[in-house]
């Protein structure tokens, strides 16, 4: 009872400083998202094929979240886009007050599309509101197509479902209509796109979708 | 600050627990094994080969912690084995006073080994002892092989690493001397077993380990 209570407040003050980077975003015009998965998914694959698809049409910056290492922020550097990596030294997921406390290292009146690669988790980053417009969830072939069901509150909040490593379907007995419909059960708003950042297949239609919110945000 | 001190402080309740549990196993001489992974690494997918290889020498029992479901339990039931399954309800990982509240389901005095799957979740589940001899960590092939450096503090409490989904192999660029530097770099005692619980390689090294283990606790 008493642990319920603590997190309750924990998630109470987490959601205020997680509006103010929010109004920070909003003033600014950056169309934030919170990207999470389990560890190995694909995420920092992700972002380097859309940052290459799109940095000739929209100004892109990556806020990397890690237990330890700046692996994934040199990956992104590599782009040469703004990047900064947060370690959370432990902790399993990134709060609110963590994004908070690096935004003032982002120049957003020169950004349109704020990525926040969180931590490799599929479970507590979901309860972490960091100020971002909309939660990307993403699974790769090779976690099973059984996912959604067992960790569901991960995929009732995203707005976008990526299914990764579509070029390993043929070796596995993945079944994509059933990850498709267990999603759809949990949260019938959810788009569903099939991709694969090895292959880039799929990844023309994600960016679609990309650019459409970051013109549909702002521009009404 | 606070929450820091929080956490210590239910870390510690937590450890008061998990001994009273090794009392329980270590009385009725139970070999008790906590499995941990990110979601998907193939965790019930051991077991089922592990019962399968083991059940004529020893007798086991497993407990299967989720956040919501019983498939896992069902898919273990069919081996005609004791399971239990625990639903978290979000929780990202079991705890002491979860494992001791089901304890009582088991005859312990006719069992050999005990095996606690985990939530999935390569984070959480490392800072909360369940009253376990040791600690097992997979990692899947798709996963990639930076896990142990971006992940370390449950490859630094692993007494096993098992590096599932061999198969794949030719169909990433998984480096498999990588991970295994990586791994001894941040626990040097660490034993490695290169499995496929799809095509069955490699696996009765890891059971050959399994029924060492259970012998030399409990006959010295």
């Amino acid at each position: 009872m008493t642990k319920v209570k603590v997190f309750t407040n924990i998630l109470k003050a987490n959601e205020n400083i997680a509006q103010k980077n929010r109004d920070i975003f909003d003033k600014n015009k950056v169309y934030t998202i919170n990207l999470m998965s389990s560890p190995g998914s694909g995420k920092t694959s992700l972002l380097e094929r859309t940052i290459d698809l799109i940095k000739n049409e929209l100004r892109v910056a990556v806020l990397e979240g890690d237990l330890q290492t700046d692996n994934d922020a040199q990956r992104i550097e590599k782009y040469g886009i703004p990047v900064v990596q947060i370690n959370t030294n432990g902790a399993c997921h990134l709060d609110a007050n963590m994004v908070e406390s690096v935004l003032e290292s982002f120049n957003f009146k020169e950004i349109d599309l704020f990525v926040i690669e969180n931590v490799g988790n599929l479970v507590c980053p979901a309860s972490f509101e960091l100020g971002e417009h909309d939660k990307v969830v993403m699974v790769s072939i090779p976690e099973g197509d059984d996912k959604p069901i067992k960790y569901p509150v991960m995929f009732r909040k995203a707005k976008v479902l990526l299914v990764n490593k579509i070029d390993l379907l043929p070796y596995t007995n993945f079944n994509m209509s059933k990850i498709k419909k267990d999603a759809m059960s949990i949260n019938p708003e959810i788009k569903i796109f099939e991709i694969s950042c090895r292959t880039g297949e799929g990844l023309d239609i994600w960016v679609d979708w990309l650019k459409e919110q970051v013109r549909k945000k702002f521009t009404g």
